[in-house]
């Protein structure tokens, strides 16, 4: 291909390009719609971009993004630092968040057990939980980690880890997603569904 | 919603969900995609798109984004200076270069002409057209407008424009498209095709 229009717009291409979502000609299409709002949409987006890759780092507590010292929810005195949320990523903690019911406090674990990956107990933020559940006297821990292998997988590891810890444990509820199907769902969740029926008033 | 990872965070996702063909859902596995992959990702990307912002402008001889003086096409001598070929916009011309085949230089209207968005030839490169096939001695010009109605009302009147400048008039050839199935072409494209029917060897 010719380079109409010098190499520096097709190398940013090609890294708007390695964006989900985004493949060559999408790509395109986002740099061409970028190159025609400068003022309004490329300067801003850079400077955005510069200033989170320059002040985005991992909490050191709970392993969220956070731009202070803490991320905003352990640096939060509103949030309830009795109850505890483990959750496998970043993108969970959001996904939990946007669902805006849960007001304690989460522990991001960076991935889950594979075998298959190789991902080990030492690669995962676990090591440091029971410590930080007995010096916030944390009285429940919620597993929410996904319905995969994998997930349920570093649930049980954690429900061992935990065992002896006095901690309360529980996990996200199973069953038939709002707007759900039930022609549409996998056997696995019909059954869990099914065995974890609620009694309805009369 | 709350705000998990602190306002820069939203403000690059809100930034981001403004390019095509990225949602606000999209834009928010983009931005965490980003912050996955600082150095190899969100670095580079920030740097390339300052530096693309800060260098690109409009080439001052045909309207293509251009990083030097001149944009690379027109700057390089090995393009043929005599066949000019005449597109709505730069998405047009580098539809046109990847096609790999045209090896004249461009003039980017910059739009087309449209009564209903109030765009008229003096919003469009046009007054600037004539002097400069003289200048270079151009010898042919191609129009290679959309076709749609504004892009053929604008190619009627550029016709008009150069009638008495003494330059060849051409337009892009209109027919089947490669892999188009007639079953799903519109009545006017496969009467085009039936007009401009070319005679097969025998």
């Amino acid at each position: 291909m010719a380079d109409p229009a010098g190499h520096e717009i097709d190398r940013l291409i090609e890294l708007m390009s390695r964006l989900p979502g985004l493949g060559p000609r999408s790509a395109r299409r986002a740099v061409l719609t970028l190159l025609r709002r400068r003022q309004t949409l490329m300067d801003p987006l850079a400077r955005a971009l510069a200033e989170v890759a320059a002040r985005v780092h991992d909490c050191p507590v709970c392993g969220n993004l956070a731009t202070g010292e803490l991320c905003d929810i352990c640096a939060d005195p509103r949030r309830d630092g009795s109850t505890l949320c483990v959750v496998e990523g970043v993108a969970d903690l959001w996904a939990l968040e946007r669902a805006g019911v849960f007001r304690g406090r989460y522990h991001v674990l960076g991935g889950v057990l594979s075998a298959l990956d190789g991902v080990g107990p030492e690669d995962l933020a676990i090591a440091a939980l029971p410590a930080r559940i007995a010096r916030e006297g944390i009285a429940e821990v919620i597993l929410a980690l996904n319905a995969t292998v994998e997930g349920q997988t570093t649930a049980h590891y954690l429900a061992d880890v935990l065992s002896g810890s006095g901690v309360r444990l529980s996990a996200l509820a199973r069953g038939v997603p709002i707007g759900g199907e039930l022609d549409h769902l996998d056997d696995g969740t019909i059954a869990a569904a099914l065995g974890a029926r609620r009694p309805l008033g009369g």
